[in-house]
């Protein structure tokens, strides 16, 4: 703290060397005993024992106890006087000496509590208005909106206290680990061109060029296949990105993202880097011992075992196939959905023949809201299959239904029958999740890692009557399928891959379009036709045609990284100042109105609203 | 490169493990003779023996020559013939076998000179447009608009390559110095309230809240203050600030800061803390060995001795003060001057007596188009004084001038006499500058560091007739001199300190002010009333006032900083992708237009522009 040279003490009466702390709060330990120090710090809890006053004094490193008492110090009577006054977050400098607390009041809950200081002398540095909520309560039931509004008290709670230099611990890990792997960390601009697809951008109006714009990013996706393109090799950033969207709870105005981009590689280099990433990252910041590699598991794959493309490993519930059973049986309305090309899947539930026929018609509910048009329920209780379905079955198919269906006795099992594979697997993928809340499946403890690959390219959008790129448009296609992609754009894999943790997609990328005929195809596919592609990146597609090597990358959310690390339930609790869901800052009132002259400068006025 | 499990090579017409580089083509070294290598990237230069064809391939890590010999290679015929189409910035994928060159054919200004690839099959990954300029030429010939158009091919150039590499390790250093000293990373919003004072902030307008405007942020500095008042002690950021101002050379819409804050500190720590930042940053990035602690010179000392508040001190000149030669001097126009309160000061040039009649001209001109009503001029030929003014100066007064001015033999002086002490010393501190440049008295390899400090709190401003912040509002005024701030504003001094390097500020900060009522006589003093200054950042007053520390900080130029590392003329050499002077990205053709249906979400339309 401070430069090696002695320094002049100065005036009391003034925050200077003379107050400047020796030592944290926290690190007041035995070894200090006997020592004259000075702490600085905030009075956290007061107790005010009459003719003696203990404040507990308190910095990001901890706490110490403080003890103003007139019969250790008769020669500063007004000390004790002037303690009387302080009052909860006051901010003080305490000079004083280190003793042992007499025995019997020792804090074993406290790393200080065998010591405390006899103030000799104090500064109060600043006081404090009655505070609005408990700054020192460890619960978090304070309501959130007076949290974020006084935001400064609340990140002094020792739970954000720790959030954040988490965080911080995270940001500091990934650098070093991509900077030793040849990383060079590359800004790209936040003043950009409006982006093509996805979500709305944030519009900034340009003063000097006036009636246009500039985007801020989405993701620096173009910029950084520009890096690739501009021979960098290997680049990164830690880099805030901004989404106009409606904001969901877990979302916010602007989030950040782990950028990074690689040249000369394929799908095993990034997901190699991130697995190693991963692995150390958990290591660092919670000694947790991470398995690599992760395992894979194909796009179609995850939706026909887990309804999900971020599928939650630690439930252990897997979905099953019931074609087998229904494809020639007797119950007709199945047979007929598998002969129209529809799926009969079901969601198997171990101990399931307990749930009663009204907890039974809830899930019935719930499945209906989330798209199925029916549900079948089997229960196996005392080796007897039940359910209303039982009695168009014969002897054979209840037999097949109870092998395939993995049904065994005080099991239960769920059925969706549709014309859409991929909406019955996501109503009992949906399912399952719920399951795995209410019922206690899930292994808190577990930190489950998967890579979905393989992604469709396109996605068909019937009410736009057009294909869409299921992840972004400059996604390479796997190579093997690049002819076919014309004639059957549905069946096109794209060499796209998502890193998942316990049901969170925590990152994504893919390997992209190096050659400019592709990306071209790709474009006129989704109805992009060429003016409007040049009109809206033709500098990208310029970039592409004077060498572009094969690159791809991923992006990682931090926020919600951090916040499983923190074991945190909200994004909120890992981001310094968020915004709320109507993307307000309750601290600093943002966004907030601005002078007409302002808004005439930038060529620009407001629109009144219509009620 | 990729995981240790033995790989598939894959099929040949792709790129993969077939094809994927062995090594990088800058280390192709004299310990890979005869081994069969892959390596990637793009041709460079050509040369056609007819029978026998060269290529440098290039990567970010050096250059490699293949040779397509097909004498060499007879079971490999088209490979010869293919490569003859390559050209320059095409994109190959090389597989051959390293072996010595020739002797005599070395080329010792390659690393990789003394061998060479023969080609045994390539891969094209992707051709190249005809180029728009020399990629390999190393000058900087060519226009930097055209450069900034194809900013990919000119950062595919080894001086681009360099520099935003030096910048990528000055971003490790600062990260690594500064955790490594226990600040913490947090990051601070990019939509944040518009700012108070200081130039135009960039404006954002909120779709979910009409008729609001969200603010890009100037700097994060109301935000890490109030980290400071939440307990994190040391906070840091390299963080994008923004400023819609009219771009001046060296100046960009968007810019980056290395921004820090502390609490329980003063001046001291700060300044010790970045002298120690800048010791180590100097020391990774050139070897330079930068002497600590810098020379500390208080603002009126710098205008006084260099007529700048950012002085170049490798400039051997300094200003003296003539108020002694003309305060009893016949010459009466100084001395009404002197005796109006006003200044005569003068600057000293070695060897200037050899100045023409014409270049003394050129510099009259100049002075005056920098503000002065006049220049006196002395040059000391032979011993014998010359100059316009002579004629009115006794004996005594010339000895009294040569003595005080320091003037020698075959030296000039020049005067400047003004009512104004920092408009006299101004002039001749920019004359320092321009002398210092035009006559080569800069010592282009020496490093000068110093701190500017204890500014003026306020400047008066004659147009507003108003007090405004030399710093920003939030600057702590000399604690000593607290008392009498409402009655002389004028002579109050700040706990400012700005960081200067060879005449460059490349930071600036101070310790804050921590106490709410001196904080609301500051806004009074500068003429905020109690209702604006609780509209504009009520909440941080709230914030002031529950339980402030004493804190400081800085925060440095990044841009700046970088471009003197690299020994560059302008940020947009150390910037990846820059702005023009027009606010505008030549490569991305940002700002654009937007369409009106975009606008109408926002609840904004365009005012037309008159002619």
């Amino acid at each position: 703290m401070g430069s090696a040279e002695p320094k002049e003490p100065g005036r009391p009466d003034f925050f200077n060397e003379y107050w400047k702390r020796s030592r944290l709060c926290g690190q007041v330990g035995e070894d200090a005993i006997g020592e004259e120090i000075r702490v600085n710090g905030w009075v956290r809890r007061r107790r005010d024992l009459g003719g003696i006053l203990f404040i507990e004094l308190w910095d990001h490193s901890g706490l110490v106890q403080v003890v103003f008492n007139p019969d250790l110090k008769p020669d500063a009577p007004d000390v004790h006087r002037r303690g009387g006054d302080l009052r909860s977050e006051y901010c003080l400098a305490v000079r004083g000496k280190v003793t042992r607390r007499p025995e019997g009041t020792e804090n074993p809950a406290l790393a200080t509590g065998k010591v405390e200081i006899v103030a000799e002398d104090f500064l109060l540095l600043s006081s404090s208005e009655p505070l609005p909520f408990e700054v020192g309560d460890a619960t978090d039931k304070v309501d959130e909106n007076l949290r974020l509004t006084y935001r400064y008290l609340d990140l002094r709670r020792e739970r954000m206290q720790h959030n954040l230099r988490v965080r911080s611990k995270l940001y500091s890990f990934t650098r070093n680990y991509l900077e030793s792997n040849a990383f060079v960390e590359i800004e790209t601009p936040m003043l950009t061109k409006a982006t093509p697809e996805g979500a709305r951008d944030y519009l900034v109006p340009s003063r000097v060029n006036p009636g246009t714009f500039y985007a801020l990013p989405q993701s620096p996706q173009l910029f950084k296949q520009i890096l690739m393109i501009s021979g960098f090799d290997r680049y990164y950033q830690i880099v805030k990105c901004f989404r106009d969207e409606d904001l969901r709870a877990d979302r916010q105005p602007e989030f950040t993202q782990v950028d990074l981009e690689m040249s000369y590689i394929v799908e095993d280099d990034v997901m190699t880097m991130i697995e190693g990433y991963m692995k150390g990252l958990f290591k660092t910041i919670l000694s947790e011992d991470i398995p690599t590699p992760f395992r894979r598991v194909d796009y179609w794959d995850a939706i026909d075992l887990y309804g999900s493309d971020k599928p939650d490993l630690r439930i252990p519930l897997e979905l099953v196939d019931l074609g087998p059973v229904f494809r020639e049986a007797s119950f007709e309305p199945f047979r007929k959905i598998l002969e129209n090309g529809g799926v009969v899947r079901a969601l198997p539930l171990p101990g399931g023949a307990s749930l009663s026929r009204k907890e039974i018609s809830d899930i019935e509910e719930k499945t209906k809201k989330w798209g199925a048009s029916g549900l079948g329920v089997f229960q196996c209780k005392e080796n007897d299959l039940k359910g209303p379905l039982v009695k168009f079955m014969n002897e054979e198919e209840r037999d097949r239904l109870k092998t395939i269906g993995g049904l065994k006795d005080g099991d239960a099992l769920f059925v969706v029958a549709d014309s859409s594979r991929l909406k019955a697997c996501t109503v009992l993928g949906t399912l399952r999740l719920e399951l795995g809340k209410t019922r206690g499946l899930i292994d808190e403890s577990a930190w489950k890692f998967l890579w979905v690959v393989h992604f469709p390219m396109f996605e068909w959008s019937e009410e736009e009557r057009r294909w869409s790129a299921m992840h972004h448009p400059f996604t390479s296609p796997v190579l093997e399928q690049l002819d076919g992609m014309e004639t059957s754009p549905g069946n096109i894999l794209a060499r796209a891959y998502d890193v998942v943790l316990n049901g969170n997609e925590v990152g994504g990328g893919s390997i992209r379009i190096h050659d400019s005929a592709v990306q071209r195809k790709v474009f006129s596919l989704l109805g992009i036709g060429e003016e409007q592609a040049r009109e809206r990146f033709g500098f990208f597609l310029d970039a592409l045609s004077y060498g572009t090597p094969p690159h791809g990358g991923i992006a990682l959310g931090v926020d919600r990284l951090a916040m499983l690390l923190c074991g945190g339930q909200s994004i909120r609790d890992v981001m310094a100042f968020p915004k709320t869901q109507k993307a307000q800052c309750l601290l600093s009132k943002a966004p907030d109105v601005v002078e007409d002259a302002r808004l005439a400068e930038l060529h620009i006025e407001c629109i009144p609203v219509e009620d």
